[in-house]
């Protein structure tokens, strides 16, 4: 498996807008086992998102799908910045669902 | 809802029977919605933990269960530190699941 842990930048006015265009993107897309957005607890201008994909080539694949280029079309205007990124590899746990 | 990500330090040696120990007591915790144990992609020393639940309450009280008594004293030697940690309120996405 492949994960990916991602801290986006936004404002907080802008971020129940860009949290809302992942949560819908983020539905049944293939090979996507897993993917949270969450806002940050303390930080009101930051977003955390959570994937995990069964391999990278589904992940790389999932970013040419017509419906997430919109969706990066969307985000790109509200997105600030990218803070810390860590790349992982999921073993198992609860909540790993096939789309 | 109430998110955390989590890095576990431990040594590489130890590093898969640790995993094995938390994937082992993440199924079925009540309130748990996910629990993904994911080894570091670069960091032979490193386990990431992302969690969420349906409240900080169902969290505390899970720390409480004999089986999740029983997995901390097996873990905690095996544990060298702890890294970042990040709390999180997720919105939604794929792979929430009620167990």
């Amino acid at each position: 498996m492949h994960g990916l842990i991602s801290k986006i930048e936004t404002s907080a006015a802008q971020r129940d807008t860009l949290v809302a265009i992942l949560v819908d993107t983020s539905s049944a897309l293939p090979g996507c086992l897993s993917y949270v957005v969450a806002k940050d607890a303390t930080d009101p201008n930051a977003i955390w998102v959570t994937e995990v994909w069964d391999s990278p080539a589904s992940h790389r694949a999932s970013l040419a799908l017509p419906e997430v280029q919109q969706a990066i079309a969307k985000a790109r205007p509200l997105i600030a910045g990218f803070g810390e990124r860590f790349e992982t590899e999921p073993v198992g746990g609860h909540g790993l669902v096939h789309s």
